[in-house]
């Protein structure tokens, strides 16, 4: 696939099938992560990639727990107000059941440490586009920076002091009628360009 | 070029020759940005696309002339401190002369502002190395982003109200012996990975 094929081609994928990764497959979608520019080639992105079950209800859980003690105001962010409500209903699962969800953490304080992440993110979108895997952008985990059962529990999962987790992915074998990632090239309506000279 | 090797032979240009990106190229590379996945498919990063000589100057004279008035404390971020220290010398040129600078720019207080528009440039920058053109990503315009002189000066260029640059970046043609950009493979001493299950 040609550059502009595979950037047009990746779109979200939010239903995933019950089929670990292959090990090498996975590897690569890191390795794409890992080669993300970053400020001042500083390389302080850590990758916490996740496929325990029980981590991964565990993480789930306490995301449902915790956006269902918040509340929606007029100025809540359109997807965290639809986290908090479907929360409140008590069957919310952030991550789609995904088999894998990896966590891009960064030092807290450092100025690239958000954009970083974002790069490393999409590199690794892009990847498992190329090799037919599914991947979806993740928000949960950084809406709760703020929140002890979650900053607690991410501790146990290797997330180190003065790291905190700017983006997150889920990654997997999409479940599909042909099994491929939805590849339906969606043009844009927003995203307007201005030419200056 | 495979798309692990797109990735991990992405590296920043910073000289540049004096020639400019041919139309077809340079609508490739706003296109992949565009096709860069948004919070809630929101597609409002706004694209300024600077080419006018004249105006990378004017711009490149505000950066320097406002950086210059800025004082390094300790805790300034090391690459806005070398920006600050260059200008204060009065020759610093935060866009190497390149031909093409691009601001992706966002709407103010949207969650995945600047989330939306480092994925628009980290998929430019790939698009750039796929099409043998060098790029390198620039903070400086967002690190004057409560600047008046700058704000307003960008507002003749096309920034809306309520919209403010996020990131940014230089596209052109490297200055090198073979005339690609640099591709050598640098491994990562950084960017750590745990496993989990």
């Amino acid at each position: 696939m040609d550059a502009l094929t595979l950037i047009k081609t990746r779109r979200s994928t939010r239903k995933f099938l019950q089929k670990a990764v292959e090990k090498e497959k996975l590897e690569q979608v890191i390795e794409a992560g890992r080669f993300a520019p970053s400020g001042g080639n500083n390389q302080t992105t850590h990758f916490i990639v996740i496929q325990d079950t029980a981590v991964l209800e565990n993480l789930a859980r306490i995301a449902r727990d915790e956006f269902a003690k918040m509340e929606v105001t007029p100025d809540t962010y359109a997807s965290l107000a639809k986290s908090i409500k479907l929360s409140q209903k008590g069957t919310y699962v952030f991550h789609y059941n995904a088999p894998v969800l990896v966590l891009t953490a960064n030092r807290i304080g450092y100025g690239n440490n958000m954009a970083d992440c974002c790069c490393a993110v999409e590199n690794m979108m892009l990847m498992a586009n190329a090799l037919d895997l599914g991947s979806c952008w993740i928000n949960q985990i950084n809406w709760l920076n703020d929140n002890p059962a979650m900053v607690s529990y991410l501790k146990t999962l290797g997330l180190q002091e003065g790291e905190a987790v700017y983006v997150s992915m889920v990654l997997g074998y999409a479940d599909t009628p042909d099994g491929l990632p939805p590849r339906i090239i969606m043009p844009r309506k927003g995203n307007p360009v201005t030419y200056v000279g």
